[in-house]
């Protein structure tokens, strides 16, 4: 299903809506094809029939006396259904339908649309677009350039998806002024069929596609992106820019989870798990798409920077810091050979400065050695122009060296005339150059990402043996009463039938019961109002800790009875919660939410008062592996708290590992799980184990009805 | 002191060390300062006399027979004395050191150094360098190219000061790529006389240069800079690169503000006081330095973006929104205005996507239409290339509008090839064209910050009445015990001295004192050690909260001292302080950390057990004005748990400021303070005021004693 071969290396293409009008699609189309030499044969279809760019035109694609892998169609909207009935008349099952006038303009369009890809399915096609730019293949065995964008293919490795069209005709117009090439690019429009997860399945195991480039505004089916994707980034480097973050619009959710979370967080856990290298910017994505076409995979991240002037020297080892890489140790042995040939003013400590009167000699013979000294995984080659050397050939001499060892990547920051890299975009270069160290560093920390990843283990979904029944039945009493949000104590039990550590606690509905409750618990406890129409309970002061004696937990409980009275809260009080108090002041929290696209997210991070405040948390798509539950407890700034700071207890990273995967499981079993939140889960001092001591969970209740078999109560379904 | 006009406007210059030898700086300022056409007269200095580039030359400064503004001296490093002397006898007033071999090299060199900037002082001189570039002013008037960097001077408004002479060179050569011109150029060098602060100043009222560009890897004399970059970047922007970031090095300091201090929080600290905008590569600080060249400072922040493709429209709304700036809502009136003339596929709402069959016209009327939209501050127009439209047609058009319109600041985002780029530099422009629309964000977003500092009320460094007896009488009592530590009793005596609000306590040094002070102040309280040997309290258990009633106290006050003689450090301690325990779950930390460089520097931020966490700290240098002292309180994430998040009490900001404001008196009164803490400024729930419920002090001992005349104890001073 995903072999795009028909459209991508297609042997015969029929144009269909071919013109001999000058600057309409169907005229540059055909002129385009002719142009790149593309290396099958070209049928135009026009129903005037005549001669279309020195070729004979037919006036239907039945006519064509040949076998058509692909039919690129550029004619009026309003002929595309039929068109495609010709061409399945005709046996092509190969489309690309550049006409415009479908889901992008309507209701109309989108119906169009619609019945467009019921066609292509109904006649096992695969379609590009509606409404795209075309599609290129620079393999010189296919030479396909079925685009109309202003600039002829570049031939290189990468794969490029744009969603945009117009972006995607901008891109390829300035990437020969990159020095960057691609192999295929596919401009997927309404993405009807053909979408950048289908593209990615087909360039996996295609060695023309060495990586691969995205530009989308949205993700069609995540959970299919992240198995492809996560399989396919382990293979070669897959470059994502994700547009339209500022549109994603603040959720209406009332849990804090909820509040935090929004599509692009979204987006970017998915990417991030997927293994996909987001970029924020196309100068970015280009960039990094120059490194990885031009670099191995580093070994180590200890970067090497060999300079002829110790200003850029300096910049470039803040650059280089601050992604937290490591300036290599340069041995003693590459030292002194070092100081056998650099003038004495020199230093040979990284960064190896070689002073501004350094010959091309001493740049060839210092990356010689330098690249040698296995300390060293990467190496930056910084050139100032001085009187008496010329730019292309230092750049000459260090690719030369640079020739002779492949396995290590090398990133020249050339800091002279433009032109210099208008030179460079015309010849064969082995390694990137880029005006800027920041820009070198840029690239390097791009790399040692990716060799992360690549060395970075599967991970495991676990599965763990947990109490589904009576998970069950705490939803359904929710549900059959009514209520689409549980209870404080709902909530912990459903938690605690999952196997989430929860303190232990009880319910309480008046004075007496309080008092037994306290005294069977054991002093200190909490207590807390649980109340069906009131959820953030600290806002009313629902919530009374450090309780000493049955004593004062008479008095508190009297005192919230008469608060909740004088509010008008009284009447969803369900009773209280008499918990045990666990000592601990580090409150993180965990939770669930629902994006409508990319589905259930969890989250994680530091919680109690500072959550809105502090946003120190972090995000990643449900089902978590394991290792994706160990990245999220790691990546936020409070994993310095869980370590234990200033003498304090450290937590117990695997029982809250498995915390969040139990999580994970819980609304695996439960997609209709709309929102939840532990907050706090609370450290406890004196054992380390996390601790759910509140909990707030909310399903979406006629998806849960349905799943769980609950009768509505209304009596009319 | 600070003119600078002998060196930089001179009229006639002696070249000491002029030659014949072509690939010799001596040769090279010569044919430089002719090439660019010196308006006034050179007169080349040679030992051997004869005739160099065409010009008569001396064999000394004496035998010229005319006044001489400037001297470039560019002879041996030993016979730069001897010159210098020459150049007194001659009444030169001006000196360019390019010579080497100075401070750089070391000692000898250093000793060098001296001797000549003492001479430089005797005779009344000014010096730039020495191991500088050189010196350049494009001014048609004076037309001085004395530098030897590869290209000639590209005429600007740019003031450019850099401390590197190679990147200097360097960046001279690309500037003109850029389009990128400047007014004057100094190369530093060693700085021994003249140094940024020097061109600051001498650049403040020269019209000719409109914005200053600073690459700096020391500030000099950091109050100094700061007095003047504060009053000039109201003036013009001032622009800073410095580098030397990762080389900061870890402080030993023992305190949380010194551990999260550091030489380049400081530098960042100094510049964001300043009002002097730090960018951290090259190629951002070009970026910023042609907007600044070709717009106005905005009324406002609000955006409006015009392009003719949705993608690029998409991504230029996240860059716009990602920096707190506006997307305007354009008027109705507009959007009626643009409806008249766009195809109905068109979208008026911002940003405005005139869709991709745009023509020149579409362009032109577009922006006419929005430029005059009151409610619009800043245009960001886009142009992707689709077939049939010339890019620098439509760059024509678009300035063409812009030119009837100076008053709003316009940034050009072009998609498309690079020799557009090159075409740009041979024209006039008068507005910025970028590649990318995050790049003209970068930009508006430095125009916004630039009209917010304009607007920014400067602020006064207030005086409050203070109890200096105490305070000197309470340090001088750790003085004579041989202390530069005071103890917890001390630091909070001497803060309540100087009037910042600390929490009723007493020292006890038995039981029976806990008992009665406890009862005194009333339950619940706090009791904490106070020790000579132990700072960090929690760490041994020494601080116990909320005591309840005389019984519990005195069995925390047995557990402590129990706990201590087990841990053998029951001999330093001094007592227990018990303190009134203040309610309030928000704990702030403000401090003072000395930098060796920069001086006494202000800390504020979130502080308990998360300061070293979550590093939510801000730091000002000192002393700070009230406007400093706000900004601090606004800076940090913890701000919106000051403004009483979840139902606590808001926190009295002016309070809070007068805390700040007062340690910055303190630690302006008695310089020799080198570390504070106040940890935590816990936030009273009740009354929303911070209250300093720990403090830690330490002095320089040394410095101290001088100070309060505390004759040492030793018996040998």
């Amino acid at each position: 299903m995903t072999n795009l071969d028909k459209i991508m290396k297609p042997r015969t293409i029929a144009v269909v809506g071919a013109s001999t009008k000058d600057h309409t699609i169907g005229s540059d189309i055909m002129k385009r094809l002719q142009e790149y030499k593309f290396n099958g044969k070209i049928y135009p279809v026009n129903p005037k029939g005549g001669i279309i760019e020195g070729l004979q035109a037919y006036t239907t694609v039945n006519e064509i006396p040949d076998e058509v892998d692909l039919a690129i169609i550029v004619v009026n909207a309003k002929f595309v259904l039929a068109t495609i009935d010709q061409c399945h008349e005709k046996g092509i099952k190969g489309l690309c339908v550049i006409t415009a006038g479908f889901k992008e303009t309507g209701k109309e369009g989108a119906e169009l649309e619609r019945q467009l890809l019921e066609k292509v399915k109904e006649y096992g096609m695969r379609c590009v677009g509606p409404n795209c730019l075309g599609v290129v293949n620079t393999n010189p065995e296919i030479r396909m350039d079925g685009c109309f964008a202003e600039s002829l293919p570049e031939r290189g490795h990468i794969g490029f998806v744009s969603q945009s069209g117009a972006l995607g005709g901008g891109i390829l117009n300035i990437l020969k002024d990159l020095n960057l090439g691609f192999a295929q690019f596919i401009s997927i429009g309404n993405q009807a069929d053909v979408n950048a997860e289908t593209a990615l399945e087909y360039w996996e195991n295609d060695d023309d596609v060495e990586q691969i480039l995205l530009y989308m505004e949205s993700i069609q089916n995540p959970a299919n992106f992240r198995k492809l994707a996560t399989r396919i980034s382990k293979k070669k480097p897959v470059l994502a820019l994700k547009a339209g973050r500022s549109a994603a619009g603040a959720s209406a959710a009332s849990s804090h989870t909820g509040s935090l979370a929004g599509a692009d967080k979204a987006a970017n856990a998915l990417l991030k798990q997927s293994g996909v290298i987001r970029e924020y910017s196309l100068k970015d994505l280009f960039s990094t798409a120059k490194v990885f076409a031009n670099c191995p995979i580093p070994q180590g991240d200890r970067v090497a920077i060999i300079t002829n002037s110790g200003g850029p020297g300096i910049m470039a080892t803040d650059a280089v810091c601050e992604y937290g890489m490591q300036m290599a140790k340069i041995s003693d042995e590459t030292k002194e050979k070092l100081r056998s040939f650099l003038p004495s003013a020199a230093s040979v400590k990284n960064p190896i400065d070689m002073i501004a009167s350094a010959p091309i000699e001493h740049y060839k013979q210092t990356l010689e050695t330098v690249i040698a000294d296995e300390n060293v995984d990467m190496i930056m080659v910084i050139y100032l122009p001085f009187l008496g050397l010329k730019d292309i050939d230092v750049a000459k001499a260090v690719m030369e060296i640079k020739a002779e060892h492949p396995e290590k990547p090398v990133i020249g920051v050339f800091m002279t005339k433009n032109e210099f890299f208008t030179k460079l975009s015309d010849m064969d270069v082995n390694m990137p150059f880029f005006m800027y160290s920041e820009e070198a560093a840029d690239g390097f920390n791009r790399l040692n990402q990716q060799r992360l990843w690549m060395n970075r283990p599967e991970g495991k979904v676990p599965c763990y043996d947990v109490d589904r029944n009576k998970a069950e039945q705490i939803m359904k009493g929710a549900l059959l009463d009514g209520r689409d949000q549980l209870t404080t104590l709902e909530s912990i039990d459903l938690l605690s039938a999952y196997g989430i550590r929860a303190c232990k606690y009880g319910l309480a509905t008046n004075e007496e019961e309080v008092a037994n409750l306290g005294n069977s618990i054991g002093y200190p406890v909490v207590m807390k109002m649980t109340s069906k129409t009131t959820s953030h309970k600290t806002d009313v002061g629902g919530v009374r800790v450090n309780i000493q004696s049955e004593e004062q937990l008479r008095a508190e409980y009297q005192d919230l009875i008469a608060k909740l009275t004088e509010k008008g809260l009284i009447d969803g009080l369900e009773g209280v919660i008499i918990q045990e108090m666990v000592k601990g002041n580090r409150e993180m929290v965990c939770g669930i939410a629902t994006d409508p696209q990319y589905g259930p997210m969890m989250m994680f991070g530091l919680g109690g008062v500072f959550i809105e405040t502090m946003k120190d948390v972090t995000f990643r798509i449900a089902p978590l592996t394991d290792v994706d539950a160990d990245e999220m407890i790691k990546s936020v700034k409070a994993y310095g708290l869980l370590k234990g700071a200033r003498g304090t207890t450290p937590a117990q990273m695997e029982q809250i590992q498995e915390t969040l995967l139990r999580l994970s499981q819980l609304v695996n079993d439960y997609k209709f799980i709309d929102e939840l939140d532990i907050n706090p889960l609370l450290i406890s001092e004196k054992t380390g184990e996390g601790i759910a001591v509140d909990g707030r969970i909310k399903v979406r209740a006629e998806e849960a009805k349905k799943t769980l078999n609950v009768a509505c109560s209304c009596g009319c379904c």
